[in-house]
C-alpha cells in the first residue's frame, strides 16, 4: 500500500487507550511508547548472550520493546536475566520473551516459572500459541500475555476460524491477555496491543517461509500497533542506523493514524 | 468403550508397517515395540533431573518410549542428554523430548540444534505444532517429527480443518514426519505412528483442562498406536507395578486389533 492511500480507520492515541486498560502492563507500555516515541521492537535472534547484551545496549534507545529467544543463547547463563533488566531500565524498554508456550495449563506453568530459564523472572511479557485452550492461559496466569492469533510465515495455519477462537479467548481473559502477535489489529478492546512480525522497509521472504511485509501495509493499512523487526536490523552494516530508520518509520506511520 | 464391542476397523501389525516405511525411525519403532511387547509411552514431568533419570531407569523395562520436557528441570546439567542416553540403551527405549517446536523454521532450527539443551544431540523422537507453515518441516529436517494434529485438553483449538491441514502436510514430508500427537488414527500411510496423551485407567480431568480418556478408547476403538501416561503412573503409589498394568492394559488392546 502506497503512503498516499487513505487510512482504513483512525485509531485511538496510546495514551489514550492507557487509561481505558486495566492490564498494568498494557497501560506501562502505551506510556512507555508515547514517552519515548517509538513503536519499534527488535528481535534479537541471536546465539551468543554476550553479542545479545550488547546489541540490546545499542539498540536499546531506539526501542519499545526487545524480543528475545533465551533458549537459542549457546552461552546463556543464570545471571541474563539479572543483566537484560539493568540494561532495559537504563534505556526504558519491556523485554518479550518469544517462547511461544503451546502446551497444557500444567506443563507451561512449569515451563515460564521454572527450569533453567526461569522466564518469569525477567520476561516482562511472554507469548503462547492457545492451541491446548483456555488452559493454557489459566496456567500462565500473573503473567502479561500475548496470544499468537496471526503468523507471518508462508502456509501459516492460524487464520480463519482458528484466529476467530484466539480473539475470543483473548477477550475472555483480559486479565492476562494484553494482545495479539498478528498481522492486523483484531480486537477494539483499548488494552489489546497488536504485534506485527515479518516487517522489513521492502517486502520479500527467506528460504525457510517468513514473509515480509512493509512498515506502511502493517501500521497504516492494518493498524497493527507495534512492528518486530529481526534480521532487517540485525543483519545490516550499522544497526544503530537501521533502527533509528525503522524507529521513524514506524513512528511516523503510527502517527498519522491516530484520530 | 466397553472391551467387547467390536473394532471399527483391523490393524496391520507394527511388523509389517516396518516393512512398509522407508523412515529409520519409524521402523526402529516399529520393531522395538514388537520385540518388547510394549506401546507404552511414560511422561516423565519431573522438575528435578536425578528423579527423572531414576524413574527413567526404573520404568524403562516396561516402555517404548520416555517422554521429557528438558525445559521444567531445575538442575539441569549439560550430561543429561548422555546419561539419559545410557539408560534407554540399557533399558531399549527411545527418547521422545515433547518440546513443542512452535516457531518458524529459521527459530526451530536454532531451538532444535542449539541453546544450553543442544536437544538434536539425545532426543530420538521431537514434535511440532506446524502452525507458522510447512516451513516449520523444513527447519527440522533431519529429525524424527511428531506433528500435533489434535490435543487431548479440553478446548483445543486442534481440531476440523486444522488437523486435517497438518495430516496434509505430515503426509507429504514423509522423511521427517514419522507420527502425529492425535487422539486416533488420522492417516493410513503406514510409517505414521499415531501417539495418544491425556490416557488413564479411568477418564476424568485435571484443575487446568487436561481430559483423561481410557486406555481401550483410545487403542481398540480410536486405533490409536501408543498411549502417553503421565501422572497415572508417576504419581502412583508404586510407579513401576502401575506401568506393568498400563503396559498389559495397552498391549492386549493392541494385540486384539491387528488383522
Amino acid at each position: 500500500m502506497s503512503k498516499t492511500a487513505a487510512p482504513r480507520l483512525e485509531r485511538l492515541s496510546f495514551l489514550k487507550r492507557a487509561n481505558l486498560t486495566r492490564h498494568h502492563m498494557a497501560q506501562r507500555l502505551f506510556k512507555l511508547m508515547e514517552d519515548k516515541k517509538t513503536n519499534l521492537s527488535v528481535a534479537l535472534d541471536v546465539t551468543g548472550q554476550n553479542q545479545l547484551l550488547q546489541m540490546a545496549d545499542l539498540l536499546g534507545p531506539h526501542i519499545a520493546v526487545l524480543k528475545t529467544h533465551v533458549d537459542i543463547l549457546q552461552d546463556f547463563t543464570p545471571d541474563f536475566g539479572t543483566q537484560l533488566q539493568a540494561i532495559a531500565k537504563k534505556h526504558h524498554f519491556l523485554i518479550f520473551e518469544d517462547r511461544k508456550f503451546a502446551d497444557i495449563g500444567q506443563t507451561v506453568s512449569l515451563q515460564y516459572r521454572g527450569g533453567i530459564y526461569r522466564i518469569a523472572d525477567w520476561a516482562d511479557i511472554i507469548n503462547a500459541h492457545p492451541i491446548a485452550g483456555p488452559g493454557i492461559i489459566e496456567g500462565l496466569k500473573g503473567s502479561n500475555l500475548l496470544l499468537l492469533a496471526e503468523m507471518s510465515s508462508a502456509g501459516t495455519l492460524a487464520k480463519g476460524a482458528y484466529t476467530r477462537s484466539v480473539v475470543a479467548m483473548a477477550e475472555a481473559h483480559p486479565e492476562t491477555v494484553m494482545g495479539f502477535i498478528s498481522l492486523r489489529k483484531l480486537s477494539d478492546q483499548p488494552g489489546i496491543i497488536h504485534f506485527t512480525p515479518g516487517v522489513q522497509l521492502a517486502s520479500g521472504k527467506d528460504s525457510l517461509g517468513q514473509r515480509y511485509r512493509t512498515v506502511d501495509e502493517i501500521l497504516i493499512k492494518n493498524h497493527s500497533d507495534i512492528i518486530i523487526v529481526g534480521r532487517g536490523i540485525t543483519h545490516a552494516a550499522n544497526p544503530g542506523e537501521q533502527a533509528r530508520i525503522y524507529r521513524e518509520a514506524a513512528w511516523q506511520a503510527y502517527v498519522q493514524t491516530v484520530a
